[in-house]
């Protein structure tokens, strides 16, 4: 068996937004950050075997941080599930289509004996819960609400916060996915 | 001029809503909070001199916390913003209709010297700030996702981080409102 985690590590607003309406990250940039504190993304990195994302991070990633003078940024093998027909940017990158079950022995086997880690969106990150292969939530929150936006995280789910620090303007938190909540008609009771 | 505070206390989920689509607040009561703990209610209410919520709330409480054997649980005036027709349930309750800022002079009169706890829901509490009626946001973030349900702030604001601890199973995050976001297309600038 493998002990491969799987980690949604984003940043989000207060109010539970990963872009504004028009994909903006305007209002993240504008924040301090130390990467030399507590939950840096570095320090993450390190422990980062294999990465996955969705075609909207991906492309997003295309049209504002990489360049001729800017190469795309991961050595680790990266997987894009989309079911666009998108262009690998790199040779680590790969353009997949189908569901993470489908993908998760090749992911695995990408990441060797670290873990791997769930960039976003939101609707990946809770497709990887979905289907059993989601073990840690951590999310920046930057001092902001949007009131509209890309979602952090589109299904109901019980976590358990295992960890909580500042980093300049950010409060940090890790959470543990326990599992899909479930409904509360089917708890029997009421207060 | 009056030094009072308005201050949204709330709880919400990790993913920035107050209730699920049902207006349950099923997945809150399942959590553990210390109340001798950090940035405990009791010690809030303490500097509580006046209460608003909106309708919704306030049916809320009527419906679930409100009996014979459990009578209205606050000693300050409370205002009920509403254009519906509703009962106060005890003296110290006025159901009023208006902005904000049409009822700001009684608010803070009521409140004396001590503060006003904005209760929620979020578009009451976000109406408040585009009036400039709220200094300060206190989120008890419970571990839990929703996917869906009554939103936590629905406008744009920046925040201040000003205060962060766990208290039981809870991230407790304390912000001071430094006022609208403005728009992305006005500051002139892209990364």
């Amino acid at each position: 068996m493998s002990t491969n985690r799987f980690r949604y590590n984003t940043a989000t607003t207060l109010d539970g937004y990963l872009a504004d309406v028009h994909n903006s990250l305007d209002w993240l940039f504008v924040q301090t950050f130390d990467e030399a504190g507590p939950m840096s993304m570095n320090a993450f990195l390190a422990d980062i075997g294999a990465i996955v994302m969705g075609s909207t991070t991906y492309r997003w990633l295309l049209e504002h941080e990489i360049s001729a003078d800017s190469p795309w940024p991961y050595t680790q093998p990266c997987f894009v599930f989309t079911h666009r027909d998108l262009e690998p940017v790199a040779d680590t990158v790969h353009i997949v289509a189908g569901t993470p079950a489908d993908l998760r022995e090749r992911i695995v086997a990408a990441a060797g004996d670290r873990d791997i880690w769930v960039v976003g969106g939101g609707d990946l990150a809770a497709q990887f819960a979905a289907a059993d292969m989601l073990d840690e939530v951590t999310v920046s929150i930057a001092p902001v609400t949007l009131g509209a936006g890309a979602p952090l995280f589109p299904r109901p789910f019980d976590l358990e916060l295992t960890e909580i620090a500042r980093n300049g303007d950010f409060a940090c938190l890790r959470y543990r996915v326990v599992g899909p909540r479930k409904p509360a008609d089917s708890a029997g009771e009421t207060a």
